[in-house]
This record gives structure tokens, C-alpha cells and sequence, in this order.
């Protein structure tokens, strides 16, 4: 094999992984948003053939000797080549360290428990949702032990999401969040509440829908290459390349800014997917390169844009337009309720300060099941009592609590201190972005053209070529800091309450 | 390989084949449902890679080996098992006769030609499409020419799609119903026309869709299995396996009908689907056997039940409650309206008695077109020529006209005649049923189940198990006799018209 033959080989190689991706990607996104009730197993069947062959694909001798005689020439290689070859690479000899039978019937386990999952929140019924839960705790205790005996197991899944994560520094981060986050929470509850009257109000769903459209357009999503659908629980996810993306939301009748910032999150998620340089398109480069730096572009397009006094003052004509009960309020009020900072049940919908609080129980939750100290049937109890512990609120029901999220039923041990480190992160890109970008003036015209100009020149278009802490080195010659994110809390807190 | 390991991997084989059906069939599903426009391309590099998988798995040497093994003890297999073994063969056999490179490259193209299908007929631009469809006809001549070398081309597409039949056998066929059509179309044409005023009305896409859920219910069609979906071009298709069937239509705003008698055809198609035999799931035997054994069940419910005074009596007033418009009018003006004789210029909405007309344009062009004598640059006009003069109608541009089905796009030539043939089928499965079941009882009751019992019973229970003229033999004592069909027709006109 000449070198050349050896580098397109890995060419053809992605390629397929891609296709596997993408039609595996596919049924799963059918079952969530399509595909009638009943046909869980059926996917589930195919799902199994379909892992099984991808699984034999990637840890077949060709592959392995393919990859092994790339990484023997490494010299010989471009930049890209290399990172495909270590991702590859890495992720065999993970794939390899896991029979076959177990890493199969991974994957039947989580389409059946996705199923399970959507029903057992339906019906509020933790215990038919326990045992499937259960399992997929104990396969990612297994998996880990395979792959990494000597590390903590919480420690190999956290690194897994987020390239350089453990324990300690989530630990260390979150402590710097509690110290500064509960006594602002603290100073906020004694100052008179804002109104929130104006996102509650008639919404019908075409209309919603209508909303959807404009901000892919506001945004600059390309239609052509970004689909929307509705499901349980909002998601996005690419198909087989950044050229076929789908963005999902769920609407709610009586309150369009649930659907409203769930678009505006998934949208980010997209822009920064669709935003791959176009030659990273059926490689393993292609999309964002770990979860913290997805939620960061996500919560960046929620929060910090969209939550911001110049966007939704651009937006709210608009919304009066689409949901006319709207014209008894002004932008401010607009403005105010979407800043409002309440303790809440669900994560999805709590506001920016308190929701990192949601997201440490989760951690809190997932390390102690990890470590064996919790069981996952006491999950729900201990639940319910963190969120009192730290929310000062009372969980009515298993549906608003622990089966909220459709992370652990996906399988996603580890995902959660994403979403928090990603918030972090958007803040420090933000205040970068603003040495060159006018990006108030940016949101108050509706221009996004120059704030995505500048992601995709410092961060969409890499994909996964650089680590996240390379990322954060070349764009902010800095790691995570969460000072500037605390900072920016802080001062929403004072304009919207005076504290 | 022992007897008893050998039928173990001949179900082991079926099951991987239908799970990259599944995943093949979920990507096109997806490209004529929900996929973004401009995503095409991005398909067909993942349709490409796995049909190549496709394809090693069918012809690899592990597989014929396991055939040939099985077919040498024939006398040692169930009925089941012969006839799974003779069918994997006889299409092993013709696919290797393809190359993998030709089979690959065709699965692109009907690919691609599928959005430019669609976008052509939106444009109404048969140029576009032009060289995409010569490009499909020269490939079934050239695929033909493989497998068939002595046969003659369009012959042997007409036997794929209905075991047994050849252009000698259409050409008898279709004289027999012109001899009958044409004199009694003229006969009809001399009566006073009857109003289908009732079927033009407002019919908001809401309470379409609704009426589509309602006749799922009526006729019996589990919705856990069965989904819906919108669609340019209406189709039914199983997804790995009769676990999961899936319907789609196509709404217009001013006539109900259009939508609901092809649901009702598309139901058809689901009934006989679903109603396998459970034990034939992930089997080549699943679903329907042939073309035409299919179409006689789609139109089957579409028109002898559909159309009957029977039915349209019962839903009446139902769809009176649906669409408010209808309460001026009577059941009786509705059951002669969608039984009114007018040639026309789309097939899928044309009356039951102008029907095989449309049929036989398509299919004496398709036999010239395979012949050399007619090239696809001259169908539009041909077309033109034809439904003047079959007809007696102007086509006004191509996008009612050459371009209004999906078949050829989809790489189906001599699909066609399936729709004639299965159209007498229908009507003497129906006599047959009448002798132990009170059909019209049934339908004035809305009770499908006696109905599809029978079906179940005769037909749709054995999937692929016997070939079209078998199952005509078991039920019937018969072969194709398009006199009960022609019959029929003539007491329809008799009853609607008086001739």
C-alpha cells in the first residue's frame, strides 16, 4: 500500500463510517419525531445489524492495518490527517477493548430505552423506566472499565464529552459557581419579582411554527440544509455530513418562548455544525469537536444573544405580529420576563442564573451513581431533595423530575457539565467577539452575518481538528475561566433586579 | 455447515438484508417527506456506500454458498424455506449478473433522479429531467440485457414486477378492455353529465388530515404500526419489516376526495402488507408477492369498496361533519360524483371506467421507448398525442402530463400494467368473497373486519409464499378474466348513467 493509496483508503473509510452514521442517525431521529408507536423492536433490529456491521467496519484488521501504517507515517501527513488518524485511532482501540455482543446489545438497549423513556415520562412511571436505567448506568460503569481500568469510570465519560474533563475540575468549577450563584440567587428573592405575564398567552402551533422559520432565517440557517420537525425533546443532529442537518422543538400552546429559545439554542448547535469547513464534509472532523464547545455556540445564540436587550427588542414587533395578544406589552416587559430569575423544575426552561444549579444536581446525581453510593432507584427520592436543597423547590412528579431529560435514556453519562462549562465558555467568546464586532448593533438590526463570520472563522469551521482547549488557547490565549460568566450574571442580575 | 446451522444463517442472512432495506428505504422516505431540499446529494453518497454493502452481502460467496447448500436439500426444508431459498437465489443470480459498479451507480441515479423529478414537475421542465430518465430506460435495457440476454427487455420487467406476464399477455388483455371501454366511454359521453359539484369545497389540511386518521380506523389499520405522512406522490412502504408500514397523500385545499380515495388505495396496500403472516417478518417472503397482486388489493378498497353505494352511504355523514359545505348536498349526489365517467388528465384521480386508458398510454409508450422505436425526448409529445387521441383530452403542459407520475423517476418501467391487471383481480377476489360474506352489508355498517378476515385468509397471510398465479388458482379456481372486471364497469355506467 502506497501512501497515497493509504490516504484515500482513509477517505473511502470515513466515508462509510458516515453512511453507517447517517442511516443510524436516521432511525433514531425517525423514532423521535415520525415513525408510528409500535416500532421500537423493529428499529431496534435493524439498529443491532447496522452497529454490528459498523462495529466490524471499525475494528476490522484492514482498518486497524490502514490506520497503523497512517500513524507510522505521520510526518508524511497533513494537519487534518493526522487528527482523523488519532481520532480514529483512539476510537478503535476504545471499540476494540468492547466485545462485540455487549457493544450490539449497547445499542439495543438504548432504542428500546428511549421508547421506555418517552412512555415513562407520559404516564409519570419511574419504576418501568428503573430497570433499562439501571442497566445503562452499569454498561457505562462496564464500558469504562474496559476501555480505561485505571481511571475513575465518571472520569473516563467526562473526558469523553469534553476532551481534558474530570471530577476535580468540575468540582472546582461548580464550587466557584455555588459561591458567587446562591448568594445572588439569595439577594434576587428579596427584590420584587418581574412579570413574566407576557410570554403566557394564545400560541397557536402554525403560528409557533411561523416563529421557528423566521429565526432560522434571522439566524441564517440555509433552509435548504436544515430541516425542523417536533418532538418530545428538542434536539440536532447532522446526517451523514454538516450538508443535512435537522433541528427539533416541541411546542407548547400557551407559551411560545419555551419553543422560542428551545429553536434559538438548537439553531446554534446547527450554525456551528453546518459551519464545518465544506472539505471536512464525510470525515470524522466534521461537526463540533466536544460537547462543552456545542453548548457554548447553543447557549451562546440563547442567552447571550437572544436574551439580550438588543435582540429581543429587534424581535418583539415581530412576535406582536405573530401573537397579537402580545400588544398590550412593550419590549421592555418582553425583556424583563425573559430575563427573570425564578427557581424552577425544568432545566430546559430555567432562566440563566439559576440554571447551572440544575445542572450541578444532575452531576452530583450521576457521580454518585457512578461510584456506586446512590442507587438508580433511589434517584428519583434523592431528586426531589437536592432540588429542594438547592432550589428551594418542591417536585411535584417524576415527569417534571427525574424524566425530564432524554440524556440518560440516549445513554449521555457525563453529558450534563457540558451545558455549564458551555455557558462559561460562550461568555469568554463573547467578550473576544466584541474587540471587532459591533454586536449590539449587530442584534438591534438583525444583522447576524458578522457575529457567524466570526464563529466560523474562529471556531465552526475547524470542526473537531483542534481540542477544545486548543480552541480556547487560539481564540482567548486562555483556559476556562469562569470569572467573565460569573461577571456577566452578576450585572443581568443588577440591570434587571438593582442588585 | 450442518442442516439445521445452515436455515439458522438463512434467517440470520434475511434479517441483515432487511435491515439495510429498512435503512435504504428510511433515506428515501425521508428525501420525499421531510429531508431539507438541497440534501439530495448528500443521500446518495450514503445510498451509494450501502447498496455496495447491499450488494457483497447478496453476492458475496458465504451467501451463495449457504444457498446453493440449502437448495441441494430442498427436500429437507419446510415450504417456507423452499421458496425463500428460490427467491434469494433467482435474485443472486440476476445481481451478479449486474457489476457491483453498475448496480452502485444506478442506486445514485434513481436517487438524484428523484429530486430532479420532483423539481421538474414543480417547474413544470421535462428538459431538466430529460437526459436523468434516458439514462434510466438505457439502464433497465442494459440491466435486462444482463440477466435476460434472450428475453426480450420490456419482457423482462414485465415478469419482475408480475411473475408470468409478457407483452403478449398486455397486448391480449388490453385489446379485451378496449373492445369493451371505448364503445361503452362513447355511450356514457351521450348522457347528460352527472354533477360532481360536491366534491369541490373548502377542506381545511386539518380536517383532511383528520378523515385520514378516521379511515385508517375504519379499515382496520393498527396506527402503532402504521404512520402517516404528506407527500408530492402518494406511496405506501414497509420499513424491515410489516412491523412498520408507512402511508403517505398529498392534500388539496379545495377537494377532499383527491386525498381521501388515495388513502384509501394507499390503506390497500398497508392492509395487505401488515396482514403477513407474523412469522414471515425479516424474511423475503414479507409484504406482497407481486405488483399486480398488490395493486388488485389498493384499488380493490379504493373503488369496489370505496366507490360502493355501500360505503359512501355510511361515511356520508361523517365527512358532512368534516367539511360543513357538504350538508347542502346528499349522500346519493356524493356516490354518483366520485362515480362519474369523464376522461381526464391525471391517472390517480381518474374514474374507474377511463382508468386503464391512462394505463395503456403509459404502457404502449414504455414498449416503445424499450424497443428503440420512441426516444425519451419525444414522450412529452407522444403523451400529448396519445390522451388526445385514447382520451380525447388537451394535456395543457408536462407536469400533467409525462410528468405526473413517479414510476419512471423511480426507475419502475413496466410497473404500469400492475394497475390494469390488479384492477380485475380486484373485482374477482370480490365476487368470490361475496359467496360467504355480505360485503355491501358490511361497508353500510362500516364493519371492515369480516372483509379483511377474508382477505387475511386468502391472501394477505402468505406474503410472497405463493406466485400471482397461484394465489388466483387457490382462490379462485381461476386465472385472469378481465370479463367480471368489464361487467362490473358496464353496471356501474348502467347505474350511474342509464346506458
Amino acid at each position: 500500500m502506497t501512501l497515497e493509496q493509504a490516504k484515500e483508503n482513509l477517505m473511502t473509510l470515513q466515508a462509510k463510517m458516515s453512511a453507517y452514521d447517517h442511516a443510524m442517525g436516521l432511525i433514531s431521529y425517525d423514532g423521535m419525531t415520525t415513525a408510528p408507536k409500535g416500532t421500537a423492536a423493529n428499529r431496534g433490529r435493524t439498529l443491532a445489524v447496522l452497529s454490528e456491521e459498523q462495529y466490524k467496519l471499525s475494528t476490522g484488521e484492514q482498518t486497524v492495518k490502514l490506520l497503523e501504517f497512517l500513524d507510522s507515517q505521520k510526518q508524511e501527513l497533513t494537519e487534518k490527517e493526522q487528527r482523523m488518524v488519532f481520532l480514529l485511532l483512539k476510537e478503535i482501540r476504545q471499540m476494540q477493548k468492547i466485545p462485540m455482543e455487549e457493544y450490539v446489545a449497547y445499542q439495543e438497549l438504548l432504542n428500546e430505552a428511549d421508547d421506555v423513556w418517552q412512555n415513562a415520562k407520559r404516564n409519570n412511571d419511574f419504576a418501568s423506566f428503573e430497570p433499562l436505567l439501571e442497566k445503562i448506568f452499569e454498561t457505562n460503569r462496564r464500558f469504562a472499565g474496559y476501555c480505561a481500568p485505571d481511571k475513575d469510570p465518571y472520569d473516563y465519560w467526562l473526558n469523553e464529552y469534553e476532551d481534558g474533563l474530570d471530577r476535580q475540575t468540575c468540582d472546582r468549577f461548580f464550587d466557584a459557581l455555588r459561591q458567587r450563584l446562591v448568594p445572588l440567587i439569595k439577594k434576587v428573592a428579596e427584590k420584587p419579582q418581574v412579570s413574566d405575564a407576557c410570554l403566557w398567552g394564545q400560541a397557536p402551533e402554525n403560528q409557533q411554527q411561523a416563529l421557528s422559520l423566521r429565526l432560522m432565517q434571522i439566524m441564517g440557517l440555509d433552509p435548504a440544509h436544515v430541516g425542523f420537525s417536533t418532538t418530545e425533546h428538542p434536539f440536532t443532529t447532522s446526517l451523514g455530513s454538516h450538508f443535512d442537518e435537522r433541528v427539533t422543538t416541541h411546542y407548547q400552546p400557551d407559551n411560545f418562548s419555551s419553543s422560542m429559545f428551545s429553536v434559538i439554542h438548537e439553531n446554534g448547535h446547527a450554525l456551528y455544525d453546518t459551519g464545518s469547513s465544506d472539505d471536512l464534509a464525510y470525515t470524522v472532523l466534521d461537526g463540533g469537536v466536544s460537547m462543552g464547545i456545542h453548548e457554548s455556540q447553543s447557549r451562546f445564540y440563547e442567552n447571550l444573544l437572544g436574551r439580550s436587550r438588543a435582540f429581543t427588542g429587534f424581535l418583539f414587533p415581530q412576535l406582536q405580529e405573530l401573537f397579537p395578544y402580545l400588544k398590550q406589552f412593550s419590549a421592555e416587559d418582553f425583556y424583563k420576563a425573559v430575563n427573570r430569575v425564578q427557581p424552577s423544575l425544568i432545566r430546559t426552561e430555567a432562566d440563566e442564573v439559576t440554571y447551572c444549579l440544575h445542572v450541578m444536581i444532575r452531576y452530583e446525581l450521576e457521580k454518585r451513581v457512578m461510584a456506586g453510593e446512590l442507587s438508580v432507584h433511589d434517584l428519583p427520592g434523592e431528586w426531589k431533595r437536592l432540588y429542594q436543597e438547592y432550589l428551594g423547590v418542591d417536585v411535584p412528579d417524576d415527569r417534571q423530575g427525574v424524566l425530564q431529560d432524554s440524556h440518560w435514556s440516549g445513554g449521555s453519562i457525563g453529558y450534563f457539565p457540558a451545558y455549564a462549562l458551555g455557558s462559561a465558555y460562550g461568555v469568554q467568546f463573547l467578550q473576544k467577539m466584541r474587540e471587532s464586532v459591533d454586536v449590539d448593533g449587530c442584534l438591534a438590526a438583525g444583522n447576524f452575518a458578522p457575529i457567524n463570520d466570526w464563529n466560523r472563522e474562529h471556531i465552526w469551521q475547524y470542526g473537531s481538528l483542534y481540542k477544545p482547549a486548543e480552541i480556547m488557547q487560539k481564540v482567548l490565549g486562555e483556559g476556562l475561566n469562569p470569572d467573565a460568566y460569573l461577571s456577566y450574571l452578576e450585572n443581568k442580575c443588577k440591570e434587571i433586579y438593582g442588585v
